[in-house]
Formats: structure tokens, C-alpha cells, sequence
């Protein structure tokens, strides 16, 4: 497709069209990715404060064929809310689309606005005596809409879902410009095709939501971690079952620790204390139950039955919440300490649970084939999100393993399809794994996907080369 | 559209394509509604044994513009199992694709063909120690393609959610025949729109499921219940929400009691034991806690606590599991004690939950304006799912009301959807409800949904006249 700017006289109409302070300067943030990857060619910042006033701005679009770029936080990680190569595109940030529009603990719903910042919808439900549960490194800056966008994941999945889980309905513009009216609570309505599902994870390319009414939950009042040593990975996923089997859904998050991660904290940020040392692969569990749960004994007993099993061999209680927010500075701390080392390549995959532990056993011979690497493997293990992250031995940098990076990548990802694996676990597609999303996608899936957008955005103009190629 | 028999030379071509055993007898259950709403009008009935087989139909039902009728159990509710007006299309049954391709306890996973009972997964997960926790009244006859195109709900939404949540992944023959291979069991995936939520719930209108991912849980080991009775509905969500911040998950049912039902029971099963009696409201609550919980002090001192705060004004909690089975008992013969007193009208409605206790209120006055009812109001009040049923006063039958029953369904489909509320909360929209998707849903939602089924399904093969009107 060819697509008119969003200059001269589609500029001057919109102007009219809107107040003033619609009209943004187009700083770099809004065009550059944060790692460097993509540059933007020009564009014209809108910041519109109404769904009304989105609804003008896609119309016009639609009409004058010019294409539109969504921009939420801008914290995305694989270049969704970049123009890529899209000259003059039309950049439509839902930073002024920022109220939180109610709060109801009875309901236990939230309605906020695309452009509500995560840590603000997190800290309004906390004031209402309830949990939004959706927990990211980046909930500082991302925004509602980004994060629905992208179906962001999070050390919480496990218990409460992706993005996607924690949406009970949506207001969005679709490409038409007209506004989808979905904000109900409902929990159960079938009424028709699901829209919302559909909208959220399509990166922006089926349309803008505007809004959302998010799912809260009852706030667990006892909390407790457990930092245990594991036989194996094998023996993390027992222990997870195990976990499940006597705690239930009280179990938030389970993460896998792989001894490097903890080599590479004594290495870079030695003040971070390590409870049980360096064991090659330990888990962090943590706890969160109702006013009648009793976490630590929970835990004890817990531990008490996986070592008799073999599955544990060494371990430690959280006896206090300064404790238990020690144990999460460990594993917080990881994707610091790597920054530090400096990965040559980082990847966001998942694989069935059940494969794991044949994936982490396959990895380290397969990159051996292409260099001497260091491989820092540890996650979301409760659902099956590894971050596999690979670095130069002690010494080198990544600079010196320029060459080998993407070998490094497709070896990784063709590891994790042949597990089947996704090799977008949480951070979706953008602009940056098209070319995987091709090659590694159910091609029926793939047809299908091309033949929703036609029929819903005929002339491209939603964020267009993201997800799907250009056309 | 119009379309081609599955007759003539259409029907030869299959026979000689396909096993002879794919044909069957076309007897009256596949084209008749279980309550006679809907005759069928003969058609070719044809059960394929696998995907292949599936594709082949659906793919020369394409070329040739013949209809097709995907039938699961035929449990429905709506009629979207059943061929309407339609002349002799392709009624393709899915029960001989009735295989468990597997059950995973470390994933968490099984995966069944379309044609699997509902109560036959549910063992298979219980043999190898897990939860399908889906339950509905159907469970012995209801099979899994039809339960996920209508995303079935139940007793066990407020915990569990609708068969949609408990669906990790889904194969599906598309309108062109081709096959979709998503059965993947990743519980994080952001590669592509999600195909799986469309399916789920589109009445077989885009696609057909032939197998599904399913998610296991762990199995609730220690199960506890009371029955209590609450001052008024707004005190039952006071107390849901009461229950939820000290129990968490663990509560897995609570249903609202409505003095009627309870009456009903008295007047045509007076067997059935009433533990508190018959007061105005009360709930039934249903725990399943793990090995460390402790359900029967979790409620009693739920129960101390809400009869502080005067919520609740008398209450049991049982004793022993027969005890638990007894309450269990009440609620489950409350829709057979409705058959024998015989409704005017039933609904299936949802209401946002803070706006229950208006829509309750507002009820009997709005149909005293049409006539003298009883009215019976139960159900799932944990996910706003109320059973709103209207009967005739003692004495009369239903058939003294057959004038009035148009009347009575639109006042009360009126009065939900103005508090926000949908007309169709877990059966579906069918055949029963395409005027009323029409005239309630959201516009936007109904011109993309028109879209989305063009784009899909262009020739309007797949079950025409089920959600949209057949154009």
C-alpha cells in the first residue's frame, strides 16, 4: 500500500478540527525505540483527550489514507510503538487519555483510560482495598492501553493471568473511526464474537483502545516466600505440582533461578545477599493468602514433604516481610546484574512446562556449536516464560560477538519451536519479529490473521508493518 | 445468500471421498430442538472420525455452497445446533472425533477431541489427580466443540471462569477448510491475534473446533459449605466480598437462594430437606482448599464475623461431605422443583454485580404492570449470572399465560440491559436470540462482528442463521 503523510493539508484540517493542545512537538521519545533500533522519519504528534476526539483523528486518517501510529508508554521491546519506516505517519499518543473513571470494590472493576499509567491503576485499586495484579519491570511508564496492546505478562501470570485475563471489557476506535462500546463488567456474556480478545494483543494494528475495565481481586493479607535450593529443573516443576497440589492458587509466583544469574549478582552487585548461596538451580516461591491462611506454616510443611521426596535440598523461610522483600531482590536484581555483564542476545520465550527441562538440558550443547558462551537462564517457570539470555565468557564483551548474534538467535529460537515454544513469550511481536512470526506461526493462523485485518483496517492504516508486513 | 442442497451429485461426490461410516441416519435428534422450538428440514448427516475428514467436508461444502450444521451434544439452549429453515444442509456431528489425545498432570493439560462428554474429560483429568473444573447441568451428554463455541459457563465461573478461560489452545477446520494447529498448551503466547477467543463463543458461524487444549487445576482436597441465610441481596455481596478478602480462590461457588425456590421445593419435592428453612435470601457458599487449608474455620469465622456486621441472620455449615451434599442438594433441585411448578418464561440474564440488588427491586413491579406471576431468582449471583424465572400463581398453569410470555421476556430483557446487563449470559445468542443481539449489542460490535464473519467465511457456509441473520 502507499500511504499519504500526515503533513500540509491533512495537517491543517486536523488543526481546525481540534483544540490546540491536541498538538504536540515531536520529541525523540516518541520516535525512537528505547535500545536504538528503529529511527522515525517526522510525523505528526497528536495527544487527543477524548475517545471523540480519537474517533476524528482515525477517520481522517482512514480517509486521507494517511497511517497511524499508537503510542502508549513507549517501553515496548520490540518496536511496536515506532514508525519503523513510515514517512510522516500520523503519531497518536494516549498520554492526555489519562483518567481512572471509576472504582468499584463491589464489582471489583476499575475503568481506566488507555493512557493510565500501570503503577497509578495498581495504587487506585490498592486504595480501594483491592489488587490489580498485573506486576511489570516497566509499571512505572507503561500505559493501560500499551500493555493491553501487547497482552503484557509479568511475574504474576501464574496465578492471575496475562493482560488479556485481567480485561473484563474495552472501549476502542476501530479503523473505521467508529467507537466499540464494550466497558461492561460482565463476567459472563456471550453475546456474540469477543471483540475484546481480539483487540487485546493485536499491537494496535485492528485499532486503538481507548479504555478498559480492568478485573481486580481481593488483596491477599498473608503473605510469605521460600527461597529452596532444587535438584533440578525436573524437580522445580514437581515442586510447583507439589506446590499447587496443597496451597492451591495461593501460589503467586514460582521462579527459576539458574546459578549463573546468581554468579553474575557476586559478580556485578555484591551487596545483594544471596540466602542460600550459589546452588546451580533454586526457585523463589512466593505466597499470598486470605486473613485465615497461614503462609509460613504453609511453607515449612512445604518444604518439610519436597525434601523428604528428594525434589529440595537446602532452603529458606521468609520469617519476615523484610525478608521476603529480600529474596524478590535477588531475583529483581537479575536483569540488572545482566545489563551489567551485557548479553549478546536476550530472548523472551516459552515453552510447554513439561519440555523445560529438556530445553535447558538441549541449549548450552547447541550454542557450544557457535561459540564459547555464558547462558543465563531463569523466570517465570509457573507458566513456562524462561528468559534465555546468552553472554560472552569473563573477559569479553559483546562486542566481540557481534557476528555471532543472530546465529545465536535462530538457534535459540529454532530450539524453542522444536520444544513448541513460543519465541514471543510476553513482549508480542512489533516490528521486530515479523520475520519469526512468518516462519515459525501456523500458517492457517497466519491467513486467517491477514484476512481479519482486510476486512477490519481495508486500507492499512493501523500501525502498519508491525505484526504483519506491509503490503 | 442462497444456497446448494446435500443432495444429488454433492452427496455422491462425498460418499465416494469419504468411509462409508461417516454417514449416518439422519435421525429426529439431530434436527429437532429438545424443546420443539425448531423442525429440521432433512439434510445429509455425516460424522467424520478425524481432522482430515473434517476438512474434506467442510472444503467441498465451500466449493459447492452448501450449509453446514456443526452439531455437538445437542444440548443447546438457544438452537444453534439445529438447522432452522434451512433445506437439507451438511449436519456434521463431531461425535465419533470422541478421543482424550492426552492428559498431562506436569502441564496441566489435556487435550480432547470435539466429541468428548464433558463428563468424560472431567474423569480423565480426575484419574490422573486433577480438576476440569467446567460444570454444568449437561455434563453427561454436552460435548466439548459445543461447550467452547458456546463458552458454557456453570456453577464454578466466579473461580474458574467460562469454558474460554479454561481453553489454553484450539484446532479448528476454518470456512475454506483449512486446518488451524493451535493446540499448543503455552500459558504465554504473543504471536498473532488470538484465534482461539474467536472460535470460542462464535456458534460454530466461523469455524469448526475439532479438539482443544484444555487447563487442569489442581483438585480442592478439603471441600467445605454452609448455607446461610443473608438480611437482603445487597447483603449477599457484601458477604461475597467479605468471603473473597479472608478465603481468596477458595471460595468456588455462591449462589443466591430466593424464598420462592425454596417454596417450589416444599410444594413438589418436600423431600428435599431445607437446613435454615425459607427465608427471604439466603446463599449457599462452596470452599475448596488445599491440603493446609482448613475450610470449616474458615467458615465459622466468616459466618462470626458477617453476623457481626449483620449480613447474615442464621446459617449452617456442614459437618461432614453429606452434610455438604444435603445443601448441594437444595440448590440442585431447585430447576427441577421450576419444571414441576412449570415457568411462563425463563431467562438467562447477567447484571453487573453492584446493580443486583436494583435489578432484584425493580423486578415485580415492572411485571405486575403485565400480570399476577411468581417469581423465582437464583443462580451463579458470584458472576452476576441470576436465573430470573417467571411462573404462574398457585392454581394456574402456563398455559393461562402463553399471551403474555412475549411481554414478559421483553420487560425482562429490557430491564436488564438497562442496568447494564446482557440478555444472553452463558447459553449463547443461537437461533433464540439473533433479534435481541440486534437490538441490544453495541452497533459497532455487530457491523465488525458482519465483517469478521465475510472475511472468514465469505460463502456464509458456516451455520447460517445462528448469531447473525443469514443474509
Amino acid at each position: 500500500m502507499t500511504y499519504a503523510p500526515a503533513t500540509g493539508a491533512f495537517a491543517e484540517a486536523l488543526r481546525a478540527d481540534l483544540p490546540p493542545e491536541t498538538f504536540r512537538p515531536l520529541e525523540p521519545r516518541y520516535t525512537e525505540e528505547p535500545r536504538g533500533r528503529w529511527q522515525g522519519r517526522g510525523g505528526l504528534l497528536v495527544a487527543p483527550a477524548s475517545v471523540a476526539e480519537v474517533a476524528t483523528l482515525v477517520r481522517a486518517a482512514g480517509q486521507a489514507g494517511v497511517p497511524i501510529v499508537p503510542y502508549g508508554g513507549g517501553t515496548g521491546l520490540v518496536g511496536g510503538q515506532v514508525a519503523g519506516d513510515l514517512t510522516d505517519p500520523l503519531i497518536l499518543s494516549l498520554e492526555r487519555l489519562n483518567r481512572i473513571r471509576s472504582v468499584d470494590p463491589v464489582e471489583n472493576a476499575l475503568v481506566a483510560e488507555a493512557g493510565v499509567i500501570l503503577q497509578v491503576a495498581q495504587d487506585a485499586a490498592e486504595a480501594a482495598d483491592r489488587l490489580f495484579p498485573l506486576s511489570i519491570a516497566s509499571q512505572g511508564s507503561a500505559r493501560i492501553g500499551g500493555i493491553l496492546s501487547t497482552n503484557a505478562g509479568g511475574v504474576n501470570v501464574l496465578r492471575y493471568g496475562n493482560a488479556r485475563d485481567l480485561c473484563l471489557g474495552l472501549e476502542a476506535v476501530l479503523p473505521d473511526g467508529s467507537v466499540l462500546n464494550g466497558l461492561s463488567p460482565l463476567r459472563k456474556n456471550n453475546t456474540g464474537y469477543d471483540l475484546r480478545h481480539l483487540l487485546i494483543g493485536a499491537e494496535g494494528t485492528l485499532g486503538i483502545i481507548t479504555a478498559a475495565t480492568l478485573k481486580l481481586l481481593p488483596r491477599p493479607v498473608r503473605t510469605g516466600a521460600a527461597m529452596l535450593a532444587v535438584r533440578d529443573p525436573q524437580a522445580a516443576l514437581d515442586l510447583l505440582n507439589l506446590a499447587r497440589d496443597r496451597i492451591g492458587e495461593g501460589v503467586s509466583a514460582f521462579e527459576l533461578i539458574g546459578r549463573a544469574g546468581l554468579d553474575f549478582l557476586t559478580e556485578t552487585l555484591p551487596d545483594v545477599r544471596l540466602p542460600i548461596g550459589h546452588p546451580d538451580w533454586s526457585v523463589l516461591i512466593d505466597l499470598g493468602l486470605g486473613a485465615s491462611g497461614d503462609p509460613e506454616g504453609a511453607l515449612t510443611s512445604l518444604f518439610e514433604t519436597a525434601h523428604a521426596r528428594g525434589l529440595v535440598t537446602d532452603g529458606t523461610i521468609a520469617q519476615s516481610e523484610q525478608q521476603r522483600q529480600d529474596f524478590w531482590a535477588v531475583r529483581e536484581n537479575i536483569p540488572e546484574a545482566n545489563r551489567r555483564i551485557g548479553s549478546i542476545s536476550s530472548h523472551d520465550i516459552s515453552v510447554p512446562l513439561a519440555a523445560i527441562p529438556a530445553f535447558i538440558a538441549d541449549g548450552p550443547g547447541i550454542l557450544a556449536k557457535i561459540g564459547d558462551f555464558r547462558i543465563n537462564c531463569f523466570g517465570h517457570v509457573g507458566d513456562g516464560n524462561l528468559h534465555y539470555n546468552v553472554f560472552p565468557q569473563s573477559g569479553r564483551s559483546r562486542a566481540d560477538h557481534e557476528d555471532q548474534r543472530e546465529a545465536i538467535k535462530s538457534a535459540v529460537h529454532d530450539l524453542t519451536h522444536s520444544h513448541g515454544g513460543s519465541v514471543s513469550a510476553e513482549h508480542g511481536v512489533g516490528r521486530l519479529k515479523v520475520g519469526d512470526l512468518e516462519r515459525y506461526v501456523d500458517p492457517t493462523k497466519l491467513l486467517a490473521m491477514r484476512a481479519i485485518k482486510g476486512a477490519l483496517d481495508p486500507r492499512g492504516i493501523m500501525n502498519p508493518g508491525v505484526m504483519l508486513r506491509a503490503r
